[in-house]
């Protein structure tokens, strides 16, 4: 078998790059070791950045997206007394929006079997040689059990953190930064229509709360547990009672209903260095692992493989290696950026540390509920910055 | 003997508001257990919020400050290969002032003996009395060796960290908020002309450095050190060693001298509430302690002491208690602020912890250069907020 381009990983960035390449005239063939079920079941990321919507839109997968997506225009920051709006079209003027990372990933896969370059689920033993040569390929044993063989010109290791392709990229010259948080989420999804029409980030002196949304019927709420809580020891009633207290504000109730899903979600930061050996590129959750505070692994994903593909198509096109050869530092300063800002979300919102802290956090939430720029520079991060930043 | 306001301490926050009272037509005592020699000869901060000018000029004690002042429109930020200037003005039309509390303190003790108010140096054994009576007292032996009674209306704590008045505060309800950071500054005083227009914050691998001056002759200098180093073992050739590369610039640098002064500083934050029980009222370091890399400490004490004279007019004057009862939330509100900042500002700057968190303070100062909202944060904060923030 030969393509242009091997894409090991049917996330949302092997699936996207995969359309991107092929929007552009260059092939590819995306293989997945889980299977599509597995794939399209897999509950992440629900926020999309305005920049993340173009690009979904443009490659001509938006179409269910601009039907049941929900434009969000901000976020409410809230600490004991006090649920303050941020206005992103005021204070920045973009908006973002609130679609599950895994209806994209539906949406991906449709557009891929419906004349899309060759998707094949359920591979297994997948390695990748020759990378440092122009005819990379990928090894792997196909769903019937066959050995196969893919001839590439390059490959993209959108495989995720326990993926194949990393280890390869850091076996040439490569270091990682890495910080697990001291603690973790315990994420839901209930059948009730979200009481809020935004998100709610809330400080509590028991943990941090966010209240979230999928559509008008189906609310995702996180609270922040320990690391080591087990899911078995939360009851329905154990998680309700905690986002009672953790979101209380006068006036005001959380909408309760059915619990459809229950998970504890580590919270990590991650990220390897560079994002290229020779012919083999890395993109999305194989290069870097943000902690969700601040909404922004999909769309950090769907940054990198837009650059990664307008370099492919350069090089494989018109023969110019600048634009690969300068996609690792130009990924990378992104992917900071965002690691910054999710640390300062993350940082900014969790107990932890001392009493100290804590007032160090609250002066935070209430210079930011006071103050022009600080509101802004928050809203700019989260909206999403130029894609070359 | 017998006054308005017993004044416990003879730093810039007691002489400014004993100062402010008098202009005002109340009567104060300073009592200071140095002598003026100490005071007067006393190294700290160096720069000045216009806040701090403006007050300090219409308390008439500005027209030194106005002469050998310093203006500073704006800081240098500096990372490897990259020194980025913030202009205060053009970011939010302030500036700040070179002038070092030493000089202050001498401008107010000279206003103070050539006509104003008692101040009594040389004091020992203070104690205060019946602070939650209308009639408070304070016990002192004079100089001369004479026990003494002070009976006042009201008195003000502005006798730093280790000083009497603070306990009998906390005694009555009061909780302290407090951090110890794991480095210190080495500053120095040098004979050279500052190699800089505006001050230097510098990020380096090896630790921060930041260049500041007391005047176009003088120079002020720091570096950061381990808490536990010992001044003996810093040579004056190792410290310009050390100082060369960490501001290392093509083409730029330090300018040497004669080094006067050296010394290891302590880097802690500290905040205690209420700052009020009864007819005591706490004001500047006796309340809270910023780490310098703000440049927060003297402004703070000015800010306090601002708050506190019109809220004592207030009392004793107009007999209405409402400032004096809202004097500890509105100063604290301030203090958490800027104790905030001041966190920032270090976190930022020092180097602490692993390389992943080397990896965000780069990222933050990166930002910092290049988004107008992070620039501008910083600029407002540097620069002072408003007296009721």
């Amino acid at each position: 078998m030969r393509t242009q381009v091997g894409i090991i990983g049917a996330g949302p960035a092997g699936l996207l790059l995969s359309r991107l390449l092929h929007l552009r005239g260059i092939d590819s063939v995306v293989l997945e070791n889980r299977s599509r079920d597995y794939v399209e079941a897999r509950i992440r990321a629900g926020i999309l950045e305005q920049h993340t919507v173009d690009t979904l839109t443009d490659a001509g997968v938006g179409d269910r997206l601009q039907r049941e997506g929900l434009e969000h225009r901000g976020i409410y920051l809230q600490y004991p007394g006090t649920r303050h709006k941020l206005d992103f079209p005021e204070l920045c003027g973009r908006t973002v929006w609130v679609y599950g990372q895994t209806e994209v990933t539906k949406d991906l896969i449709k557009a891929q079997l419906d004349g899309g370059p060759p998707l094949l689920f359920d591979v297994s033993d997948v390695s990748v040689e020759d990378v440092d040569g122009d005819s990379p390929r990928i090894r792997f044993t196909g769903a019937d059990g066959t050995p196969q063989v893919l001839e590439c010109d390059a490959i993209a290791g959108t495989d995720g953190f326990h993926g194949v392709s990393r280890p390869v990229v850091q076996a040439g010259s490569g270091r990682v930064w890495e910080r697990t948080y001291p603690y973790a989420w315990l994420g839901i999804l209930a059948d009730a229509a979200p009481a809020t029409d935004e998100l709610i980030y809330a400080w509590h002196p028991d943990g941090f709360a966010l209240y979230s949304m999928r559509s008008p019927k189906v609310s995702r709420l996180y609270l922040q547990v320990d690391p080591g809580e087990k899911i078995e020891d939360w009851s329905d009633d154990r998680i309700w009672e905690n986002l009672a207290t953790r979101f209380a504000l006068d006036g005001w109730e959380v909408n309760t209903g059915t619990i459809t899903e229950k998970s504890v979600l580590p919270m990590r930061s991650f990220v390897s260095a560079p994002l290229r050996r020779g012919r083999l590129f890395l993109a999305g959750d194989a290069a870097h692992i943000v902690p969700p505070t601040g909404a922004k692994g999909l769309n950090l994903a769907v940054a990198d493989v837009t650059l990664l593909a307008s370099a492919l198509v350069r090089l494989l096109q018109e023969k110019q290696t600048d634009l690969v050869d300068s996609y690792s530092d130009r990924a990378l300063a992104r992917v900071w950026r965002c690691t910054h800002f999710s640390w300062f979300m993350t940082s900014m919102l969790h107990r932890s540390g001392d009493d100290f802290d804590a007032e160090l956090q609250l002066s935070q939430l209430r210079r930011i509920a006071q103050s022009e720029p600080a509101a802004r520079e928050l809203a700019e991060n989260y909206t999403g910055l130029p894609l070359e930043y």
